[in-house]
């Protein structure tokens, strides 16, 4: 930032703790790149004030938290806001626990992440402070919770389908009480009917790992003429890809597939690379960030849940050469 | 824990808080279970002080970070102190700015967090609170530094193929200049010679990914007969093992294949799946926290570096029917 603004590190920490004699224009310049670069003077007459968060996460070991974690961690930050961060490892009584102790510790608001794309209980009932509940949404239609739109994700899966000609697609989806399976499912059916794709098969009873995609592909290439695979997530579609070739089948050219999740370990390690669905986990984070700030600032939280759209990210199991 | 201890919530939560009128006995019970569940009273009179610890993360995008964190924070909680999380994005500035709003905010102690390992520079000099550096060591010597030790894990990855009778191996191992590949080539080398293994090749001039290891495996294929292949990485293991059944070389029959990282994605998601070496980052994370607990209340911290054992995780890709 210093660095930015042209000037030394000690110049530019008495521009920001508006200490020392500096110019009014040096101390315009610095501020300014400071803001650029989401720094935020941290005290002092005039600033903002620094405000404290809880993050309740409900399991730190999904692999989903961490990119929610980093979105928010960056936002809140660039609010000035100090993130407390709890785990309450699947366990309800450790998260009440950490809800008192983060209450007690007057956190001015809490952002309650989930590890995946389910229901969940209500962290507390008439809370002093806002609450914003991420990727997992709370019951309550009264709370405020961001999640992915799933069934936008499902639908960029057969739009981008359409756009090569594909014409003849095979769904491995995930298991139908799933709300986040429903949800793709919704979008995948939809997209298919409107753009006029035929949907010849439906496998929806499986897990979600290369091993069911293999034996799925298996079932598919037996009984159906398909020009394309949509799959439930990257590793259903590592496990496509992999019995497409051991079928000699060519990926892409007689079968495009499409994951789920864009999970940079499954999609690059593929060969060929997985087209995927990104679900945007850092910007939904950040913009929990930026929803509780504005809640913290008094402007209120609107209730309700609001569904984050989703992008998809050619690669070369849809696009040759990619 | 009210349920381990056989009351109810509203007891449960009188006797943490000290507040409410039950028995004695009744009340020596919660504690003791909330003790063995990690739960600690958060404050009154004669109850251990609530602490706050600041972590800061050089690269929470790197997925080793995950792990780390969720030790430390179940680590730091069982000690009842707060965690305020910081991510520096691996910028400088942006790292010196968070420690000083740390040290403001008058954190007990400090936790920094690195996304690889390697050296850095100390994260500030005199500070006023105890730090303890993890996965990534500080360049002082008078630090004190929690990291993996890969000379160890790339000596288990040996030691099982020795158990297995294989004496011809291949080692696909990281670039030389990045110490976690040396330290790794080091275990590996010296338990070979030891175990009486043939290193048949070496090859160190790719990146750590399947498309490497791939190519790797139809040099080794082309030139060399072996039994074994040891690898760097996960993804490295998946292309060998994708390279070698395109080849109609059975695995683990005819070559047995181990990675290093054990990251379930990539473990799990193979044909067949890869026996691996668990860096225990987890653990990491947790003795970091234990350690920086010690100091905060005055047992000191023991400068150096001290480097924590690996495990090795065995799978299909070494012993047949796993």
């Amino acid at each position: 930032m210093a660095e930015a603004a042209g000037v030394s590190l000690s110049t530019a920490s008495k521009a920001i703790n508006g200490r020392g004699r500096i110019s009014a224009a040096t101390r315009r310049r610095i501020l300014d790149s400071a803001r650029e670069l989401g720094f935020v003077a941290s005290s002092g007459p005039g600033r903002q004030p620094v405000t404290s968060v809880g993050v309740l996460a409900a399991d730190l070991e999904s692999r989903f938290s961490l990119p929610i974690l980093d979105g928010l961690e960056d936002g809140l930050s660039s609010f000035s806001s100090f993130v407390h961060l709890c785990n309450a490892r699947g366990d309800h009584l450790r998260e009440r626990h950490q809800l008192n102790a983060l209450l007690d510790r007057r956190v001015d608001g809490l952002i309650v992440v989930g590890g995946r794309t389910e229901e969940r209980d209500p962290v507390g009932e008439a809370l002093p402070v806002p609450v914003v509940y991420v990727h997992s949404r709370s019951r309550d239609p009264q709370d405020t919770s961001l999640v992915v739109d799933d069934a936008h994700g499902g639908r960029l899966q057969v739009e981008h389908l359409a756009t090569l000609g594909r014409t003849r697609v095979a769904h491995i989806s995930g298991r139908p009480h799933h709300r986040v399976a429903a949800d793709r499912k919704t979008g995948v059916a939809r997209g298919a009917k409107e753009l006029g794709i035929d949907l010849v098969i439906e496998l929806s009873d499986g897990p979600r790992t290369a091993l069911w995609g293999r034996s799925a592909m298996q079932r598919i290439l037996a009984d159906h003429d398909v020009d394309a695979v949509v799959c439930d997530s990257d590793a259903i579609a590592l496990g496509v890809i992999d019995q497409l070739r051991r079928a000699s089948v060519r990926v892409p050219e007689d079968v495009a597939v499409v994951g789920y999740e864009d999970f940079g370990p499954l999609v690059w390690n593929s060969d060929p690379t997985i087209t995927s669905i990104d679900m945007k986990l850092e910007t939904l984070g950040r913009e929990a960030a930026r929803q509780l700030h504005a809640a913290v600032a008094g402007r209120g939280l609107e209730p309700g849940v609001r569904a984050m759209p989703c992008e998809l990210v050619p690669r070369g199991s849809t696009t040759p050469g990619l």
